[in-house]
């Protein structure tokens, strides 16, 4: 059951000219599903990533930073579910490769120009026999009107597809922008077990890319959490296929602000959809913390409070039992934290100030708001001027039973 | 329902001599129930404390470390249930000031010679009329005998009391131990929202005392975690009243470390008996850490895999979905570490080496482990030669349960 998860209709999915998806079923895990996805790029389109920060990165993560740091000319992605290859060794690492060179020989590639995602159980081999067996299925499907079929086929326990789509005016002319992505537990910043695939018809010199990738992550993928467990396979994607007649090769063009704000929204609203379709969730919550001396300090007390237990649960039982937010900020690892000076507010209620409840706080308020399916939670720690911003959302029965079941 | 918690027949609780427990009704936040309990030490007893981390120090906590820190006689200890006092600001302290002086004034002592203890809901005020009215009942109820009573009413949300009892020959003579502690959620290292209460009727200086107090907590309720939360209330205290004709004075006296291993082995029973009673916890764990570079980095990968959501909750389906754990490993911030190097075991089943799958590991064997209600996990960083380790239990749907009604 997922919180307010916008799925546009088919006729608002825009396809982007340069790319080409298709799917297939290649019983990676299991019979009569599409685990299979592969994207081809055209000619000259601008590639750039963002990986997870785990120590234990997956084969494929590995394998995508080769060939994205080797500056090859990148033409197809290839994503399977099922199996993470993760934890695999050498192996999988010979896996992955083997992967890229299946499909460069489907497309007349050379495996560097292929990059390879997984997502799925950990610390089990790959049967890449399957999955190459199941490549030329997918791109005899491939065509620009995908997206949809690419957003079912990457899922794993997602409930619902999450792709974004739309067109933005840059100057006298119109760029498109349609991404997908999948996660729905072993969520944490840098980043989730999250795939997110994002692309558009603007042109975008490389170099450039690579920095907005970095830029968006941090405003999108990076400030979301489920469950606090940085996955091994975290991968975010964006690609510009340079179709459209814009072209941007510096940040001084006065056209790239409005294109990294219309790529770094759609991330975030990519980003979201993980956190409202999230194991069990029954609520979307923004913590959002302000006055903080640091963005690292403002960071650590959002996912404090983001990912404790007792506060996710106390959302999930609709509960204002605000003390938990309190305690957690406590605890968040600010040495010299001030409490005197902290406030909390849930929605529009003034829960704490000088950190104590508030003279003016009626329980029946809060309850009010605890009552929402969408529920912002504002931290003012009295520090200075940073303000950060993290998604998550409740800890339900649902969570335990999907993670105690997950591999059944 | 507790695993294998060991509640000792009342004829094994040994009482201490020079310390006095009695309870009484106060009507805190429940009726008919024990939920005020004091303790009543002889003159020239030794008290040290080790208390929360959490910035947000409940008041209580704050009266306890100015009352030790001042060096005063400590002479009474007085604990309520129902309500944390915490999140309370400057009439919470008065609060916890107005006990002090009220149990001094039944029992003919400075206010100063008085430690209070709060455990129950925070951002709540303290009901601290109810709570003075109950202490003359307490007081009149005191007896050596009491421990067992203690046990039952400092409990919140612990299904089972838990305590500890044990005579020790130090040398020609014999040594009581006995202890209670509390708690069951928001229970994380540094400390646990749990109270500790450990007497003994050996003497030891105070100065040495307040030593062994920190250290015995690095070993015992400074290495248990249930889901992560450090509570604003944690408070361990050891008396030492020297009744024993044994008297301790240095590190160098050939009694110290047998007597320090007794309190530090009762200690880490009653963390134990913390942990086994968790909320909702069906399994026992124990995480292991060796060959890290350092203690620091030892804890952290252990706390990783500790407080995963997806590690625990596999263990609570008795999944051996052991990937979760190398994920857990690898986002633990050791930002150099050597996967290459990692080794895995289950019990006695070597799951992974050299980062991955381990040659020889069955599934069947992980199964088999993975069932048993006790379940040791010891992962080998080779790195160095640093051990620590961490005691935990699995996430379960009772869990989020109690946690989404506990204040109703």
């Amino acid at each position: 059951m997922a919180v307010n998860l916008y799925i546009p209709p088919e006729s608002q999915i825009f396809p982007i000219e340069g790319v080409e998806i298709g799917t297939a079923e290649a019983g990676i895990r299991k019979a009569n599903r599409r685990d299979l996805t592969v994207f081809r790029l055209a000619e000259g389109c601008s590639v750039a990533g963002v990986f997870t920060r785990n120590r234990f990165r997956a084969a494929p993560v590995q394998v995508c930073e080769k060939h994205l740091a080797g500056g090859h000319d990148i033409r197809a992605l290839v994503v399977n579910t099922g199996n993470a290859n993760a934890g695999t060794g050498e192996s999988g690492l010979r896996a992955a490769h083997d992967t890229c060179a299946a499909l460069g020989n489907v497309l007349g590639l050379a495996p560097t120009q292929v990059l390879p995602f997984s997502t799925g159980v950990i610390l089990e081999p790959l049967p890449v026999d399957r999955l190459t067996a199941g490549l030329p299925a997918a791109v005899a499907d491939a065509s620009p009107s995908n997206w949809f079929a690419a957003a079912h086929s990457i899922m794993t326990t997602d409930t619902q597809p999450k792709i974004v789509s739309k067109r933005v005016a840059l100057g006298k002319h119109t760029v498109t922008i349609t991404g997908i992505s999948k996660g729905a537990g072993m969520i944490k910043p840098n980043m989730a077990t999250m795939l997110g695939f994002l692309a558009t018809d603007a042109g975008i010199a490389p170099g450039l890319l690579r920095d907005m990738a970095g830029a968006i992550a941090d405003r999108s993928f990076n400030r979301i959490t489920v469950d606090g467990d940085t996955s091994t396979n975290d991968s975010f994607v964006i690609m510009a296929t340079g179709k459209a007649p814009v072209r941007i090769d510096a940040v001084s063009d006065p056209l790239y602000t409005p294109l990294y704000e219309a790529l770094a929204d759609a991330a975030k609203e990519l980003a979201q959809k993980i956190v409202r379709d999230a194991e069990g969730a029954t609520k979307f919550m923004t913590i959002q913390v302000e006055e903080a001396g640091s963005r690292e300090e403002a960071l650590k007390v959002a996912y404090a409070v983001a990912q404790s237990p007792l506060v996710k649960t106390a959302f999930f039982a609709s509960d204002p039992n605000l003390g938990r937010i309190l305690c957690a900020i406590g605890y968040a690892g600010i040495d010299d934290l001030d409490v005197s000076k902290v406030r909390l507010w849930l929605g529009d209620v003034q829960v704490a100030s000088r950190g104590e409840r508030h003279p003016g706080y009626q329980e029946a308020d809060g309850q009010r708001v605890m009552k929402e399916a969408e529920i912002v939670v504002r931290i003012a720690l009295g520090r200075g001027d940073e303000t950060e911003t993290v998604y998550t959302c409740d800890f339900s029965h649902e969570y335990v039973s999907i993670n105690a079941d997950y591999r059944s």
